[in-house]
Protein backbone atom coordinates (compact mmCIF):
# COMPACT_ATOMS: atom_id res chain seq x y z
CA UNK A 1 0.00 0.00 0.00
CA UNK A 2 0.75 3.85 -0.36
CA UNK A 3 3.46 5.64 2.38
CA UNK A 4 2.36 9.49 1.76
CA UNK A 5 1.90 8.37 -1.58
CA UNK A 6 4.51 6.36 -3.06
CA UNK A 7 3.63 2.44 -2.91
CA UNK A 8 5.37 -0.23 -0.74
CA UNK A 9 5.79 -4.13 0.13
CA UNK A 10 7.50 -4.84 2.84
CA UNK A 11 9.94 -6.54 1.34
CA UNK A 12 10.90 -6.95 -2.51
CA UNK A 13 14.04 -7.17 -4.41
CA UNK A 14 16.82 -4.38 -4.64
CA UNK A 15 17.41 -2.54 -7.51
CA UNK A 16 20.88 -4.96 -7.97
CA UNK A 17 18.30 -7.66 -8.49
CA UNK A 18 19.58 -9.55 -6.00
CA UNK A 19 19.69 -8.08 -2.37
CA UNK A 20 16.86 -7.52 -0.17
CA UNK A 21 14.71 -4.85 1.18
CA UNK A 22 12.57 -4.31 3.99
CA UNK A 23 10.65 -1.93 6.33
CA UNK A 24 12.78 -1.89 9.99
CA UNK A 25 9.61 -2.58 11.64
CA UNK A 26 11.47 -2.18 15.01
CA UNK A 27 11.62 1.71 14.10
CA UNK A 28 8.09 2.33 13.22
CA UNK A 29 5.86 4.64 13.31
CA UNK A 30 8.55 7.08 14.26
CA UNK A 31 11.00 6.30 11.78
CA UNK A 32 10.52 4.79 7.84
CA UNK A 33 13.96 3.14 7.78
CA UNK A 34 15.26 0.95 4.87
CA UNK A 35 17.42 -2.08 5.68
CA UNK A 36 19.24 -4.26 2.99
CA UNK A 37 19.46 -7.99 3.48
CA UNK A 38 22.90 -9.42 1.71
CA UNK A 39 23.31 -12.61 3.56
CA UNK A 40 21.47 -15.52 5.35
CA UNK A 41 22.56 -13.98 8.62
CA UNK A 42 20.77 -10.47 7.59
CA UNK A 43 17.60 -12.72 6.80
CA UNK A 44 18.26 -14.54 10.33
CA UNK A 45 18.44 -11.62 12.25
CA UNK A 46 15.65 -9.72 10.31
CA UNK A 47 13.60 -12.14 11.75
CA UNK A 48 15.11 -12.93 15.22
CA UNK A 49 15.08 -9.36 16.22
CA UNK A 50 11.36 -8.72 14.71
CA UNK A 51 12.19 -6.22 11.88
CA UNK A 52 9.61 -8.11 10.55
CA UNK A 53 7.12 -9.64 11.29
CA UNK A 54 3.64 -10.92 10.98
CA UNK A 55 3.53 -15.16 9.89
CA UNK A 56 3.90 -13.96 5.64
CA UNK A 57 6.24 -11.80 6.18
CA UNK A 58 8.39 -13.81 8.21
CA UNK A 59 7.70 -16.53 5.05
CA UNK A 60 8.38 -14.59 2.55
CA UNK A 61 11.70 -12.98 4.41
CA UNK A 62 12.63 -16.92 5.17
CA UNK A 63 12.39 -17.50 1.39
CA UNK A 64 14.52 -14.84 0.65
CA UNK A 65 17.23 -15.67 3.57
CA UNK A 66 17.26 -19.14 1.42
CA UNK A 67 18.05 -17.32 -2.02
CA UNK A 68 20.58 -15.04 -0.50
CA UNK A 69 22.08 -18.49 1.45
CA UNK A 70 22.70 -20.06 -1.94
CA UNK A 71 24.24 -17.25 -3.66
CA UNK A 72 27.12 -17.74 -1.16
CA UNK A 73 26.60 -21.55 -1.42
CA UNK A 74 24.33 -23.69 -3.47
CA UNK A 75 25.22 -26.70 -1.96
CA UNK A 76 23.11 -29.54 -0.33
CA UNK A 77 24.94 -28.84 2.63
CA UNK A 78 24.51 -24.79 2.63
CA UNK A 79 20.71 -25.45 1.46
CA UNK A 80 20.03 -27.45 4.64
CA UNK A 81 22.24 -25.37 7.17
CA UNK A 82 20.04 -22.46 5.52
CA UNK A 83 17.07 -23.42 6.12
CA UNK A 84 17.75 -24.85 10.17
CA UNK A 85 19.05 -21.71 10.69
CA UNK A 86 15.90 -19.70 9.76
CA UNK A 87 13.65 -22.00 11.16
CA UNK A 88 14.69 -21.83 14.55
CA UNK A 89 14.93 -17.85 14.23
CA UNK A 90 10.59 -18.41 15.37
CA UNK A 91 9.80 -21.80 16.09
CA UNK A 92 6.47 -21.13 16.41
CA UNK A 93 5.93 -19.82 13.02
CA UNK A 94 3.91 -22.12 10.87
CA UNK A 95 4.25 -20.02 8.19
CA UNK A 96 8.16 -19.29 8.50
CA UNK A 97 8.13 -23.81 8.53
CA UNK A 98 5.82 -23.80 5.35
CA UNK A 99 7.98 -21.23 3.43
CA UNK A 100 11.16 -23.02 3.74
CA UNK A 101 9.82 -26.70 2.80
CA UNK A 102 8.55 -24.76 -0.49
CA UNK A 103 12.05 -23.84 -0.94
CA UNK A 104 13.58 -26.60 0.11
CA UNK A 105 11.09 -28.40 -2.97
CA UNK A 106 11.87 -25.99 -5.22
CA UNK A 107 15.34 -26.28 -5.67
CA UNK A 108 16.53 -29.59 -4.24
CA UNK A 109 16.29 -31.59 -7.04
CA UNK A 110 18.05 -29.13 -9.58
CA UNK A 111 21.69 -29.21 -10.19
CA UNK A 112 23.41 -26.45 -8.31
CA UNK A 113 23.96 -23.73 -10.97
CA UNK A 114 20.19 -23.54 -11.58
CA UNK A 115 19.55 -23.12 -7.81
CA UNK A 116 19.70 -19.36 -7.29
CA UNK A 117 17.84 -18.30 -10.17
CA UNK A 118 15.09 -21.39 -9.16
CA UNK A 119 15.24 -19.90 -5.39
CA UNK A 120 14.23 -16.25 -6.27
CA UNK A 121 11.84 -17.38 -8.78
CA UNK A 122 10.13 -19.41 -6.05
CA UNK A 123 10.32 -16.65 -3.24
CA UNK A 124 8.60 -14.45 -5.78
CA UNK A 125 5.72 -16.62 -6.33
CA UNK A 126 5.19 -17.03 -2.52
CA UNK A 127 5.16 -13.07 -2.37
CA UNK A 128 2.62 -12.66 -5.50
CA UNK A 129 0.84 -15.51 -3.95
CA UNK A 130 0.36 -13.72 -0.30
CA UNK A 131 -0.84 -10.68 -2.16
CA UNK A 132 -3.36 -12.46 -4.54
CA UNK A 133 -5.04 -14.13 -1.46
CA UNK A 134 -4.88 -11.29 0.71
CA UNK A 135 -6.90 -9.31 -2.76
CA UNK A 136 -9.18 -11.71 -3.02
CA UNK A 137 -9.72 -11.50 1.33
CA UNK A 138 -10.12 -7.64 0.75
CA UNK A 139 -13.33 -8.44 -2.28
CA UNK A 140 -14.44 -10.75 -0.30
CA UNK A 141 -15.01 -8.22 3.01
CA UNK A 142 -15.64 -5.32 0.97
CA UNK A 143 -19.43 -6.74 0.93
CA UNK A 144 -19.63 -6.68 4.52
CA UNK A 145 -18.16 -2.98 4.67
CA UNK A 146 -20.67 -2.22 1.65
CA UNK A 147 -23.56 -4.01 3.87
CA UNK A 148 -22.91 -1.17 6.80
CA UNK A 149 -22.34 1.45 4.56
CA UNK A 150 -26.29 1.24 3.32
CA UNK A 151 -27.25 1.36 6.70
CA UNK A 152 -25.43 4.36 7.32
CA UNK A 153 -27.51 7.89 6.70
CA UNK A 154 -25.64 10.00 3.83
CA UNK A 155 -22.08 11.34 4.51
CA UNK A 156 -21.96 9.19 7.78
CA UNK A 157 -18.98 7.11 7.28
CA UNK A 158 -18.74 3.53 8.16
CA UNK A 159 -16.23 2.45 11.50
CA UNK A 160 -14.69 -0.23 11.84
CA UNK A 161 -12.49 -1.53 14.44
CA UNK A 162 -9.67 -3.62 14.23
CA UNK A 163 -7.21 -4.97 16.98
CA UNK A 164 -3.54 -6.01 16.55
CA UNK A 165 -2.28 -5.07 13.11
CA UNK A 166 -3.10 -8.19 10.58
CA UNK A 167 -2.40 -5.46 7.97
CA UNK A 168 -0.02 -4.76 4.98
CA UNK A 169 3.01 -4.70 7.22
CA UNK A 170 2.21 -8.38 8.47
CA UNK A 171 2.08 -9.48 5.27
CA UNK A 172 3.92 -8.42 1.53
CA UNK A 173 1.06 -6.05 1.02
CA UNK A 174 -2.58 -5.35 1.50
CA UNK A 175 -2.95 -7.41 4.72
CA UNK A 176 -5.94 -9.49 5.71
CA UNK A 177 -7.58 -7.83 8.15
CA UNK A 178 -7.00 -4.91 6.42
CA UNK A 179 -7.64 -5.48 3.28
CA UNK A 180 -11.65 -4.78 2.93
CA UNK A 181 -10.49 -1.70 4.90
CA UNK A 182 -8.03 -0.95 1.74
CA UNK A 183 -10.67 -1.97 -1.13
CA UNK A 184 -13.57 0.06 0.51
CA UNK A 185 -11.27 3.48 1.10
CA UNK A 186 -9.78 2.99 -1.99
CA UNK A 187 -13.34 2.82 -3.90
CA UNK A 188 -14.15 5.61 -1.98
CA UNK A 189 -16.27 4.35 0.74
CA UNK A 190 -16.11 6.65 3.60
CA UNK A 191 -15.41 4.67 6.78
CA UNK A 192 -12.97 5.50 9.52
CA UNK A 193 -11.15 2.90 11.61
CA UNK A 194 -10.66 2.15 15.48
CA UNK A 195 -7.58 0.94 16.33
CA UNK A 196 -6.89 -0.90 19.05
CA UNK A 197 -3.44 -0.08 21.09
CA UNK A 198 -2.84 -3.17 21.23
CA UNK A 199 -1.41 -4.08 24.70
CA UNK A 200 1.45 -5.84 25.66
CA UNK A 201 3.58 -4.70 22.80
CA UNK A 202 1.04 -2.20 20.82
CA UNK A 203 0.99 -3.44 17.46
CA UNK A 204 -2.32 -1.35 16.88
CA UNK A 205 -0.76 1.95 17.63
CA UNK A 206 2.60 1.58 15.96
CA UNK A 207 1.66 -0.39 13.30
CA UNK A 208 -1.88 -0.44 12.60
CA UNK A 209 -2.55 3.15 12.83
CA UNK A 210 0.87 4.01 10.49
CA UNK A 211 0.34 2.15 7.80
CA UNK A 212 -3.86 3.50 7.79
CA UNK A 213 -2.39 6.86 8.57
CA UNK A 214 -0.05 6.36 5.33
CA UNK A 215 -2.35 5.48 3.63
CA UNK A 216 -4.89 7.82 4.38
CA UNK A 217 -7.61 6.13 5.76
CA UNK A 218 -9.19 8.06 8.70
CA UNK A 219 -8.56 6.06 12.09
CA UNK A 220 -8.29 6.78 16.03
CA UNK A 221 -6.12 4.55 18.14
CA UNK A 222 -7.99 3.72 21.23
CA UNK A 223 -7.19 2.27 24.19
CA UNK A 224 -7.85 -1.69 24.32
CA UNK A 225 -10.30 -1.48 27.46
CA UNK A 226 -12.52 1.58 25.06
CA UNK A 227 -13.92 -0.83 22.16
CA UNK A 228 -17.02 -2.33 24.52
CA UNK A 229 -17.87 1.54 25.68
CA UNK A 230 -17.52 2.80 21.38
CA UNK A 231 -19.75 -0.42 20.77
CA UNK A 232 -22.26 0.34 23.68
CA UNK A 233 -22.57 3.70 22.13
CA UNK A 234 -23.21 2.82 18.38
CA UNK A 235 -20.06 4.01 17.18
CA UNK A 236 -18.62 0.77 15.50
CA UNK A 237 -20.31 -0.79 12.81
CA UNK A 238 -18.34 -3.71 12.01
CA UNK A 239 -15.21 -5.47 14.10
CA UNK A 240 -12.55 -7.12 11.62
CA UNK A 241 -9.58 -8.97 13.14
CA UNK A 242 -6.69 -11.33 11.78
CA UNK A 243 -5.90 -15.00 12.90
CA UNK A 244 -3.32 -16.54 14.19
CA UNK A 245 -4.72 -19.87 13.74
CA UNK A 246 -8.00 -21.26 12.84
CA UNK A 247 -9.50 -24.82 13.89
CA UNK A 248 -11.33 -27.43 11.78
CA UNK A 249 -14.03 -26.71 13.85
CA UNK A 250 -14.00 -22.87 12.91
CA UNK A 251 -12.75 -21.77 16.72
CA UNK A 252 -10.44 -18.41 15.81
CA UNK A 253 -7.52 -18.19 17.92
CA UNK A 254 -5.88 -14.67 17.19
CA UNK A 255 -4.62 -11.74 19.77
CA UNK A 256 -5.13 -11.81 23.57
CA UNK A 257 -8.15 -9.06 24.07
CA UNK A 258 -10.04 -9.86 20.84
CA UNK A 259 -11.85 -12.14 22.47
CA UNK A 260 -12.81 -9.51 25.12
CA UNK A 261 -13.76 -7.60 21.80
CA UNK A 262 -15.83 -10.55 20.35
CA UNK A 263 -18.01 -10.63 23.16
CA UNK A 264 -18.67 -7.24 23.51
CA UNK A 265 -19.61 -7.41 19.41
CA UNK A 266 -22.00 -10.03 20.16
CA UNK A 267 -23.18 -8.46 23.12
CA UNK A 268 -24.38 -5.34 21.25
CA UNK A 269 -25.37 -7.37 17.71
CA UNK A 270 -22.26 -5.53 15.98
CA UNK A 271 -21.11 -8.05 13.33
CA UNK A 272 -17.85 -8.80 14.07
CA UNK A 273 -15.30 -10.80 11.27
CA UNK A 274 -12.01 -12.56 11.26
CA UNK A 275 -9.99 -12.20 7.89
CA UNK A 276 -8.00 -14.91 7.31
CA UNK A 277 -6.30 -17.02 3.89
CA UNK A 278 -7.30 -20.91 4.32
CA UNK A 279 -3.75 -21.74 4.83
CA UNK A 280 -4.41 -20.40 8.54
CA UNK A 281 -7.04 -23.26 8.82
CA UNK A 282 -4.95 -25.85 11.16
CA UNK A 283 -7.03 -28.99 10.14
CA UNK A 284 -5.51 -30.98 12.53
CA UNK A 285 -7.09 -29.00 15.69
CA UNK A 286 -11.06 -29.67 15.79
CA UNK A 287 -11.91 -29.55 19.68
CA UNK A 288 -10.56 -28.48 22.96
CA UNK A 289 -9.93 -24.91 22.20
CA UNK A 290 -12.33 -22.08 23.48
CA UNK A 291 -15.08 -21.04 20.73
CA UNK A 292 -15.32 -17.50 20.28
CA UNK A 293 -18.77 -16.13 20.07
CA UNK B 1 -2.57 -0.46 55.29
CA UNK B 2 0.99 -0.84 55.82
CA UNK B 3 3.71 0.28 53.67
CA UNK B 4 6.80 -2.19 53.95
CA UNK B 5 5.36 -3.09 57.70
CA UNK B 6 4.14 0.49 58.42
CA UNK B 7 0.53 1.56 59.17
CA UNK B 8 -0.21 4.57 56.32
CA UNK B 9 -3.62 6.04 55.80
CA UNK B 10 -3.28 8.92 52.59
CA UNK B 11 -3.74 11.74 54.39
CA UNK B 12 -2.86 12.47 58.14
CA UNK B 13 -2.59 15.49 60.35
CA UNK B 14 0.80 16.22 60.79
CA UNK B 15 2.25 15.74 64.57
CA UNK B 16 2.25 20.03 65.18
CA UNK B 17 -1.32 19.31 65.42
CA UNK B 18 -2.48 21.70 62.54
CA UNK B 19 -0.81 20.77 58.79
CA UNK B 20 -1.95 18.04 56.74
CA UNK B 21 0.42 15.51 55.12
CA UNK B 22 -0.71 13.24 51.98
CA UNK B 23 1.30 10.27 49.57
CA UNK B 24 1.95 12.46 46.67
CA UNK B 25 0.20 9.96 44.28
CA UNK B 26 1.64 11.14 41.19
CA UNK B 27 5.24 10.17 42.15
CA UNK B 28 3.99 6.38 42.85
CA UNK B 29 5.29 3.52 42.33
CA UNK B 30 8.92 4.88 41.98
CA UNK B 31 9.05 7.22 45.10
CA UNK B 32 7.07 6.82 48.48
CA UNK B 33 7.01 11.13 48.89
CA UNK B 34 4.90 12.54 51.53
CA UNK B 35 3.91 16.27 50.58
CA UNK B 36 3.29 18.82 53.41
CA UNK B 37 -0.57 21.01 52.97
CA UNK B 38 -0.26 23.89 54.70
CA UNK B 39 -2.34 26.70 53.11
CA UNK B 40 -5.62 26.51 51.30
CA UNK B 41 -3.73 26.68 48.12
CA UNK B 42 -1.80 23.97 48.87
CA UNK B 43 -5.03 21.66 49.77
CA UNK B 44 -6.77 23.27 45.92
CA UNK B 45 -3.04 22.39 44.17
CA UNK B 46 -3.09 18.61 45.57
CA UNK B 47 -6.77 18.19 44.24
CA UNK B 48 -5.78 20.16 40.61
CA UNK B 49 -2.69 18.02 40.17
CA UNK B 50 -3.91 14.93 41.16
CA UNK B 51 -1.25 14.09 43.64
CA UNK B 52 -4.69 13.21 45.75
CA UNK B 53 -7.17 11.26 43.38
CA UNK B 54 -9.95 8.96 44.24
CA UNK B 55 -13.81 10.35 45.31
CA UNK B 56 -12.99 9.75 49.20
CA UNK B 57 -9.79 11.25 49.20
CA UNK B 58 -10.38 13.90 47.25
CA UNK B 59 -13.44 15.13 49.74
CA UNK B 60 -10.89 14.31 52.43
CA UNK B 61 -8.31 16.78 51.51
CA UNK B 62 -11.17 19.78 50.58
CA UNK B 63 -11.96 19.10 54.08
CA UNK B 64 -8.37 19.91 55.16
CA UNK B 65 -8.23 22.30 52.83
CA UNK B 66 -11.19 24.31 54.73
CA UNK B 67 -9.85 23.69 57.89
CA UNK B 68 -6.17 25.41 56.22
CA UNK B 69 -8.38 28.34 55.20
CA UNK B 70 -9.86 29.00 58.41
CA UNK B 71 -6.81 28.55 60.50
CA UNK B 72 -5.50 31.63 58.34
CA UNK B 73 -9.10 34.10 57.94
CA UNK B 74 -11.98 32.28 60.09
CA UNK B 75 -14.54 34.89 58.63
CA UNK B 76 -17.74 33.79 56.39
CA UNK B 77 -15.92 35.25 53.20
CA UNK B 78 -13.52 33.47 53.62
CA UNK B 79 -15.33 30.12 54.35
CA UNK B 80 -17.50 31.04 51.14
CA UNK B 81 -13.77 31.21 48.84
CA UNK B 82 -12.66 28.47 50.18
CA UNK B 83 -15.18 26.41 49.13
CA UNK B 84 -15.72 28.10 45.97
CA UNK B 85 -12.07 27.95 45.18
CA UNK B 86 -11.90 23.97 46.17
CA UNK B 87 -14.82 22.72 44.69
CA UNK B 88 -13.65 24.18 41.14
CA UNK B 89 -10.44 21.80 41.07
CA UNK B 90 -12.37 19.27 40.20
CA UNK B 91 -16.18 20.12 39.33
CA UNK B 92 -17.04 16.44 38.47
CA UNK B 93 -16.40 15.16 41.69
CA UNK B 94 -19.92 14.87 43.51
CA UNK B 95 -17.92 13.27 46.53
CA UNK B 96 -15.96 16.81 46.57
CA UNK B 97 -19.14 18.92 46.80
CA UNK B 98 -20.66 16.42 49.56
CA UNK B 99 -17.72 16.91 51.77
CA UNK B 100 -17.80 21.20 51.20
CA UNK B 101 -21.31 21.03 52.23
CA UNK B 102 -20.87 19.01 55.61
CA UNK B 103 -17.86 21.50 56.55
CA UNK B 104 -19.97 24.42 55.78
CA UNK B 105 -22.87 23.06 57.72
CA UNK B 106 -20.30 22.37 60.81
CA UNK B 107 -18.51 25.64 60.72
CA UNK B 108 -21.52 27.65 59.69
CA UNK B 109 -23.20 29.21 62.56
CA UNK B 110 -19.97 28.89 64.86
CA UNK B 111 -18.65 31.99 66.20
CA UNK B 112 -15.39 32.47 64.60
CA UNK B 113 -12.81 31.44 67.44
CA UNK B 114 -14.47 28.14 67.24
CA UNK B 115 -14.56 27.90 63.80
CA UNK B 116 -11.19 26.38 63.39
CA UNK B 117 -11.48 23.56 66.12
CA UNK B 118 -14.38 22.52 64.50
CA UNK B 119 -13.68 22.29 61.32
CA UNK B 120 -10.48 19.80 62.28
CA UNK B 121 -12.78 17.67 64.60
CA UNK B 122 -15.43 17.43 61.33
CA UNK B 123 -12.82 16.27 58.78
CA UNK B 124 -11.23 13.91 60.84
CA UNK B 125 -14.90 12.55 61.23
CA UNK B 126 -15.02 12.03 57.57
CA UNK B 127 -12.12 10.42 57.47
CA UNK B 128 -12.88 8.18 60.43
CA UNK B 129 -16.76 7.82 58.58
CA UNK B 130 -14.69 6.85 55.14
CA UNK B 131 -12.98 4.20 57.02
CA UNK B 132 -15.12 2.51 58.63
CA UNK B 133 -17.56 2.17 56.03
CA UNK B 134 -14.73 0.37 54.23
CA UNK B 135 -13.95 -1.88 56.83
CA UNK B 136 -17.55 -2.62 56.34
CA UNK B 137 -17.04 -3.19 52.83
CA UNK B 138 -14.45 -5.81 53.58
CA UNK B 139 -16.51 -7.76 56.22
CA UNK B 140 -19.29 -7.67 53.22
CA UNK B 141 -16.99 -8.83 50.64
CA UNK B 142 -14.98 -10.85 52.87
CA UNK B 143 -17.63 -14.05 52.66
CA UNK B 144 -17.83 -14.01 48.99
CA UNK B 145 -13.87 -14.47 49.23
CA UNK B 146 -14.30 -16.99 51.55
CA UNK B 147 -16.89 -19.22 49.11
CA UNK B 148 -13.98 -18.96 46.66
CA UNK B 149 -11.89 -20.73 48.90
CA UNK B 150 -14.33 -23.17 50.21
CA UNK B 151 -13.76 -24.18 46.40
CA UNK B 152 -10.01 -24.67 46.27
CA UNK B 153 -8.09 -27.70 47.12
CA UNK B 154 -5.89 -27.47 49.76
CA UNK B 155 -3.09 -25.49 49.53
CA UNK B 156 -4.66 -23.48 46.17
CA UNK B 157 -5.24 -19.34 46.86
CA UNK B 158 -8.33 -17.84 45.45
CA UNK B 159 -7.33 -15.37 42.32
CA UNK B 160 -8.79 -11.94 42.08
CA UNK B 161 -9.32 -9.74 39.50
CA UNK B 162 -9.28 -6.16 40.01
CA UNK B 163 -9.98 -3.17 37.62
CA UNK B 164 -8.28 0.15 38.17
CA UNK B 165 -7.66 1.32 41.93
CA UNK B 166 -10.56 1.11 44.39
CA UNK B 167 -7.77 0.98 46.58
CA UNK B 168 -6.56 2.52 49.87
CA UNK B 169 -5.17 5.10 48.08
CA UNK B 170 -8.35 6.17 46.60
CA UNK B 171 -10.16 6.12 49.78
CA UNK B 172 -8.49 7.40 53.11
CA UNK B 173 -7.51 4.20 54.20
CA UNK B 174 -8.64 0.47 53.33
CA UNK B 175 -10.36 0.80 49.65
CA UNK B 176 -13.55 -0.29 48.52
CA UNK B 177 -12.90 -2.85 46.30
CA UNK B 178 -9.86 -3.70 47.88
CA UNK B 179 -11.49 -4.09 51.03
CA UNK B 180 -12.57 -7.43 51.13
CA UNK B 181 -8.88 -8.80 49.66
CA UNK B 182 -7.16 -6.85 52.98
CA UNK B 183 -10.01 -8.46 55.06
CA UNK B 184 -9.15 -11.71 53.63
CA UNK B 185 -5.12 -11.64 53.44
CA UNK B 186 -5.01 -10.49 57.11
CA UNK B 187 -7.04 -13.39 58.29
CA UNK B 188 -4.51 -15.45 56.47
CA UNK B 189 -6.23 -16.55 53.27
CA UNK B 190 -4.34 -17.60 50.95
CA UNK B 191 -4.79 -15.18 47.86
CA UNK B 192 -3.21 -13.62 44.70
CA UNK B 193 -4.77 -10.74 42.72
CA UNK B 194 -4.49 -9.84 39.21
CA UNK B 195 -4.13 -6.42 38.84
CA UNK B 196 -5.53 -4.96 35.65
CA UNK B 197 -2.82 -2.51 34.08
CA UNK B 198 -5.81 0.14 33.42
CA UNK B 199 -4.92 1.65 30.10
CA UNK B 200 -4.65 4.77 29.59
CA UNK B 201 -3.74 6.27 33.09
CA UNK B 202 -1.95 2.76 34.20
CA UNK B 203 -3.57 3.32 37.74
CA UNK B 204 -3.60 -0.60 38.46
CA UNK B 205 0.19 -0.73 37.28
CA UNK B 206 0.72 2.37 39.14
CA UNK B 207 -1.45 2.31 42.34
CA UNK B 208 -3.16 -1.06 42.81
CA UNK B 209 0.07 -3.07 42.77
CA UNK B 210 1.88 -0.38 44.62
CA UNK B 211 -0.53 -0.80 47.66
CA UNK B 212 -0.80 -4.59 47.43
CA UNK B 213 2.85 -5.27 47.32
CA UNK B 214 3.27 -2.32 49.91
CA UNK B 215 1.14 -4.57 52.45
CA UNK B 216 2.61 -7.44 51.13
CA UNK B 217 -0.66 -8.82 48.92
CA UNK B 218 0.38 -11.57 46.32
CA UNK B 219 0.05 -9.73 42.71
CA UNK B 220 0.63 -9.77 38.94
CA UNK B 221 -0.03 -6.75 36.81
CA UNK B 222 -1.55 -7.56 33.76
CA UNK B 223 -2.53 -6.23 30.59
CA UNK B 224 -6.35 -5.02 30.40
CA UNK B 225 -6.56 -7.44 27.51
CA UNK B 226 -5.39 -10.53 29.76
CA UNK B 227 -8.42 -10.55 31.44
CA UNK B 228 -10.72 -12.81 29.49
CA UNK B 229 -8.13 -15.29 28.39
CA UNK B 230 -7.01 -15.71 32.34
CA UNK B 231 -11.03 -16.82 33.10
CA UNK B 232 -11.29 -18.61 30.00
CA UNK B 233 -8.50 -20.99 31.82
CA UNK B 234 -9.98 -21.14 35.18
CA UNK B 235 -7.76 -18.53 36.83
CA UNK B 236 -9.81 -16.28 38.02
CA UNK B 237 -12.39 -17.20 40.84
CA UNK B 238 -13.98 -13.86 41.23
CA UNK B 239 -13.81 -10.42 40.03
CA UNK B 240 -14.40 -7.36 42.59
CA UNK B 241 -14.03 -3.53 40.83
CA UNK B 242 -14.87 -0.12 42.81
CA UNK B 243 -17.43 1.99 41.15
CA UNK B 244 -17.77 6.12 40.33
CA UNK B 245 -21.49 5.92 40.35
CA UNK B 246 -24.56 3.23 40.37
CA UNK B 247 -28.17 3.90 39.31
CA UNK B 248 -31.08 3.65 41.48
CA UNK B 249 -31.74 0.46 39.11
CA UNK B 250 -28.60 -0.99 40.22
CA UNK B 251 -26.44 -0.12 36.98
CA UNK B 252 -22.93 0.43 37.90
CA UNK B 253 -21.01 3.35 35.86
CA UNK B 254 -17.23 2.52 36.65
CA UNK B 255 -13.33 2.73 35.11
CA UNK B 256 -13.39 2.54 31.14
CA UNK B 257 -12.75 -1.51 30.26
CA UNK B 258 -14.74 -3.02 33.40
CA UNK B 259 -17.74 -3.61 31.24
CA UNK B 260 -15.48 -6.17 28.82
CA UNK B 261 -14.64 -7.87 31.63
CA UNK B 262 -17.99 -7.65 33.31
CA UNK B 263 -19.12 -9.46 29.59
CA UNK B 264 -15.95 -12.04 30.07
CA UNK B 265 -17.20 -13.12 33.89
CA UNK B 266 -20.92 -13.54 32.49
CA UNK B 267 -19.47 -15.64 29.56
CA UNK B 268 -17.04 -18.09 32.17
CA UNK B 269 -19.31 -17.91 35.13
CA UNK B 270 -17.26 -15.64 37.43
CA UNK B 271 -18.59 -13.61 39.95
CA UNK B 272 -17.98 -10.24 39.23
CA UNK B 273 -18.77 -7.43 42.35
CA UNK B 274 -18.83 -4.08 42.24
CA UNK B 275 -18.01 -3.05 45.95
CA UNK B 276 -19.25 0.76 46.95
CA UNK B 277 -20.55 2.38 50.03
CA UNK B 278 -23.82 3.65 50.06
CA UNK B 279 -23.26 7.19 48.94
CA UNK B 280 -22.00 5.62 45.97
CA UNK B 281 -25.80 5.25 44.91
CA UNK B 282 -27.53 8.43 42.39
CA UNK B 283 -30.72 8.05 43.67
CA UNK B 284 -31.54 10.55 41.15
CA UNK B 285 -30.73 8.31 37.68
CA UNK B 286 -32.71 5.50 37.51
CA UNK B 287 -32.56 4.98 33.72
CA UNK B 288 -30.93 5.60 29.79
CA UNK B 289 -28.10 4.19 31.36
CA UNK B 290 -26.40 0.60 29.55
CA UNK B 291 -26.79 -1.85 32.02
CA UNK B 292 -23.69 -3.88 33.25
CA UNK B 293 -24.43 -7.74 33.07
Amino acid sequence: MNIKGKPYRTIWVAPDGWSVEIIDQTRLPHELAIVSLKTLQDAARAIKTMQVRGAPLIGATAAYGVCLALRADASDEALDDAIALLAEQRPTAINLRWALDEMGRAVRNLPRQRRVAAAYARAAELCEADVATNRRIGEHGLKAILDAAERKKPGERVNVLTHCNAGWLACVDVGTATAPIYAAHNRGVPLHVWVDETRPRNQGAALTAFELGAHGVPHTIVVDNAGGHLMQRGLVDLCIVGADRVTANGDVANKIGTYLKALAAHDNGVPFYAALPSSTVDWSLDDGVREIP
